[in-house]
């Protein structure tokens, strides 16, 4: 079966994290906005049949077409062995997707604090609070969460969220640590620092063949200032 | 069974969204936190054991300590029959409750739009700024997709989100109406006259004996400004 991608071209965005499982899986897929005419196509499934979504990403799979990021892994999570099959570990896994989810919200928020259908440049005093306040606060916070966890998690060695195998919230969390270096260059470096076991799962996520060959191909779309992970060096703290 | 529900006394916030399918279930369970010592038990055990919470709520199942109110309702739909059970039908679901976990964060930040570790007082132009934003583009978008969902849902007849029987997603949208109503009682008067179905169902919902008794019991409770629907009048739009 060959999946049916749908998310914005031109950016990373949450299609990102469906894209890395894809991809580490080794499935077969299109990105189908990226193609001609996929944008209308897009535009055209979101609304129609019987399951529409909200907004992009939604991926076709068979007859099944499944919005809402973190909902997509989990399917994919079970069916490209990127979960564990237990329903404990199938549960855990999604949890910590969806704290990642909660934290991607946050980022976004950091150039978007009044309104995402505005510009940031409509809202950048806003944006610095905000900003001043996620690295401050709530990035330490999510970071040494996912430390506490990668440190307790036995048979992963410091090196996996869960169990002994690389899951999808891995290469979620990697995607996060590369947005983070990428938005807040400054901020980063101190706050890898306090988190090296996150900082390692990067490394070690982006040093995966598959992942590897993802990030050197024209597929893997560079960081930009339209998706969630923005680098305004008025941001960033110094 | 005793399901044991820890999340924080005072207020209904994201663990409103278990509270109201275990009720519905009619399920055998314990709110810890509102009980004798409560708080400190919820603490403790949210840091520690395998699968530790970011933050409240979470649900002891058992041998199971599942987090993230959207993770918790995915497991509870399937032990207690609040989702359909076809693989389709609990991806629906789960996509549906994941969308109204968006808009709770949106609505949360219409009154703490720049950090939640803040005073409401220490934001108040901002959220205005926001909150105009939000009942004016942002809510109509999110009612109007709900709208068009229960449209569209054939088997529900306009009255259930996803087939022809009550999901939890039926349950959260209830509560996504009644907060809003709550919060912003004048914009509210006027959007729902857009989205009746999205009215019909909080009504229906209401209606249910277990929910009407629920709602009629002390262990619903109130509306108030610690919550994440909150009446500020001045970020009401009249």
């Amino acid at each position: 079966m060959r999946y049916e991608l749908y998310y914005w071209d031109g950016i990373q965005g949450r299609g990102e994290y469906v894209r890395l499982a894809l991809e580490e899986a080794g499935a077969d897929y299109v990105d189908v906005a990226r193609g001609k005419g996929g944008q209308a196509k897009m535009t055209k499934l979101m609304q129609s049949g019987g399951t529409p979504s909200f907004a992009p990403p939604f991926l076709k799979a068979g007859k099944l077409l499944i919005g809402q990021t973190a909902n997509i892994l989990l399917y994919l999570g079970e069916k490209e062995g990127l979960a564990p099959k237990t329903e404990a570990g199938r549960l855990w896994t999604h949890q910590l997707q969806l704290t990642i989810a909660d934290l991607v919200v946050e980022i976004h928020d950091t150039h978007h604090p009044i309104a995402s259908g505005l510009y940031y440049e409509d809202q950048r005093p806003e944006a610095k609070r905000r900003a001043a306040d996620f690295l401050a606060q709530r990035a330490p916070k999510y970071l040494g969460y996912f430390e506490q966890v990668l440190k307790a998690n036995q048979p992963g060695k410091g090196k996996h969220l869960v169990g002994a195998r690389a899951t999808y919230a891995d290469l979620s969390l990697f995607q996060i640590v590369a947005g983070l270096r990428y938005a807040f260059p400054k901020a980063m470096k101190k706050l890898e620092r306090k988190f090296p076991l996150v900082a390692g799962v990067h490394d070690a996520v982006a040093s995966r063949p598959r992942i590897r060959a993802y990030l050197d191909s024209p597929r893997r779309i560079p960081f930009n200032e339209m998706g969630i992970f923005r680098h305004y060096p008025e941001l960033d703290a110094g």
